[in-house]
């Protein structure tokens, strides 16, 4: 039966220069394949769109090989298994893993994870808090910047999908809270929703400035997913002992000679600082630890998240560039099929 | 006597803008005070100079309180103890402390370290590997570089006061050890006599070119006394991992606005780097732990040191200088008076 549907699929077509452009994409049709002996058919519900796909693009090895042109794009979806050939999914099932911008994929299991079968949470969120976006928020706050009760802790792009459970973790652990954005609507939102103490709007405020009203004691961890003049300003705060975690550097992505410069290297010596970039496929091994935490404060209803969901594979480039205009409204997924039972 | 005597002392006259000149500083002669119930008084034999004085006479705060002017050079000396009214030193004790830029300084004994009374090593080495030098090598290298056998171990001024030690201690744990100096006398001495694998002259190699060559298998702990380009290019080599101790950046001490800038932030990300600031004094409540292991390594003889002792208290501005132009050969000291049983 699947050998008559077709495979819709998104290759890389040239590798971006500066901005994403639609014809980096090339689409592309072709039958869905069979399940070999060991393999499973995946067919994708969910993409995930995630800034560290620009660097996947790129052309150039990463922490992952790097894309040749005419592949299909890498990217973390969720899907249902359709056909199994392997002994440990059964038809139905639900998994995660880097299957790419296309309907349908097969795997041979090692790259996927199943989801539970009962007690689950709503499926986005095992592209959200339940998933890697989660873990991220979670080892790279508590490992990297290990806050402290009264401390101060920094987050750019904080109504993003990983700031914005940063900051919430943070104020579980009893810290001060202050949260960089693109708009007063984002601003408000993680005061008023998510219980930052302040918010900062980048594009309207001076930043350095803004960040000493509204840490009148320094910032003790700056956890940065925006590189560049922001990063630099944050560290001209930076307390003794300061931690900045480096998640992300979404506004040096789509240049063509990216460069950071700081003006306060010297307050990092003087301070003693520590800077620090991590990656959570290095906390993978420990994900069931952060899952476990994640999943409880979500039912607990400790920890809240947005979903932007756009309808439909073919809007996957479009939606890679939401990310990078910011004009996205938390996490950004496209939705390539429908739910079970939904549709 | 002692009331009879002369104290020259260097007083800042202004806060150096740029390289150093000689009118940042003022020469004053004042009557040597008498020591006060619970004080001694010490007559400095040796001044140390280290890149960090031109922090001090910066007139900011950095990590001690800001100089006013007028006030006598801040600077580490070792002294003899000429009288004391304090119970826990003695006449003829030796001390080292920050009794600053004058032949002789009160003080309450809080502020200063008697050296062993006994099986003492030479006077000079409590200025040097036995010193703050040592100990900076000692905790940067050990605790925040945290080196593994077989890595390659990447350090700036290498032919200095503290980086020829970070080189040899990686060397006696195992690692592979490259140097960045600024001469080819330098080049030879870390390699011929201190076992450096491989040096690099930075004034006359491409410092990225030559660090692909000599680091061929890449950089996994740079240890950085220098910052600005030289920092950048050791971030261009960095692996996966990779460990960035910033324990000085004496290309930007003199600069009027000092700015930093990367062009490898990028690698920062990709290779998940830390890059940590120290200074010593964080680890002073554990000197004893490093003395003991520095003290045996000189007396097994695998730690090599040399001094570049400068005659008079007068000549102290121009041997800070030195440290800046890199024309010192060893560590900086000045000899202020002659040590005991010498003169």
């Amino acid at each position: 039966m699947n050998a008559l549907k077709c495979n819709e699929q998104w290759r890389l077509a040239a590798f971006p220069q500066g901005d994403i452009r639609l014809s980096d994409f090339a689409w592309s049709e072709e039958r869905v394949p069979a399940a070999g002996e060991g393999q499973i058919l995946v067919r994708n519900i969910y993409l995930s769109l995630d800034p560290t796909n620009r660097l996947w693009a790129s052309g150039e090895e990463t922490y992952l090989p790097a894309l040749k042109l005419g592949d299909i794009m890498r990217g973390i979806t969720l899907g249902i298994v359709e056909t199994s050939r392997h002994p440990k999914f059964r038809c139905g099932d639900l998994v995660t893993g880097t299957l790419g911008w296309q309907r349908y994929a097969l795997s041979d299991g090692s790259d996927v994870s199943r989801l539970p079968r009962e007690n689950r949470l709503p499926l986005v969120t095992y592209l959200g808090v339940m998933g890697s976006t989660g873990l991220t928020a979670y080892f790279g706050l508590l490992e990297i910047g290990r806050p402290s009760p009264g401390e101060t802790v920094l987050v750019s792009a904080a109504a993003g999908s990983v700031g914005s459970l940063v900051g919430q973790i943070a104020k579980l652990h009893g810290c001060r809270v202050v949260g960089l954005t693109g708009s007063q609507a984002k601003c408000r939102w993680i005061v008023d929703d998510l219980g930052f103490d302040a918010a900062i709007n980048y594009r309207s405020e001076k930043v350095g400035e803004a960040i000493g009203v509204k840490c009148p004691d320094g910032v003790d961890i700056y956890f940065d997913n925006v590189g560049g003049d922001i990063l630099d300003a944050a560290m001209g705060a930076i307390n003794l002992h300061g931690r900045i975690v480096v998640c992300g550097q979404i506004s040096q992505y789509n240049m063509q000679s990216p460069q950071q410069v700081f003006w306060h290297m010297h307050r990092f010596l003087i301070h003693r600082v520590r800077m620090e970039a991590f990656i959570v496929i290095d906390y993978l091994p420990r994900a069931r630890e952060g899952l476990v935490a994640l999943a409880q404060w979500v039912k607990d209803g400790k920890l809240k998240y947005r979903f932007d969901i756009i309808q439909g594979l073919e809007r996957a480039p479009a939606a890679l560039s939401r990310l990078f205009a910011g004009s996205n409204d938390g996490k950004q997924l496209v939705q390539i099929s429908a739910e079970p039972g939904v549709g």
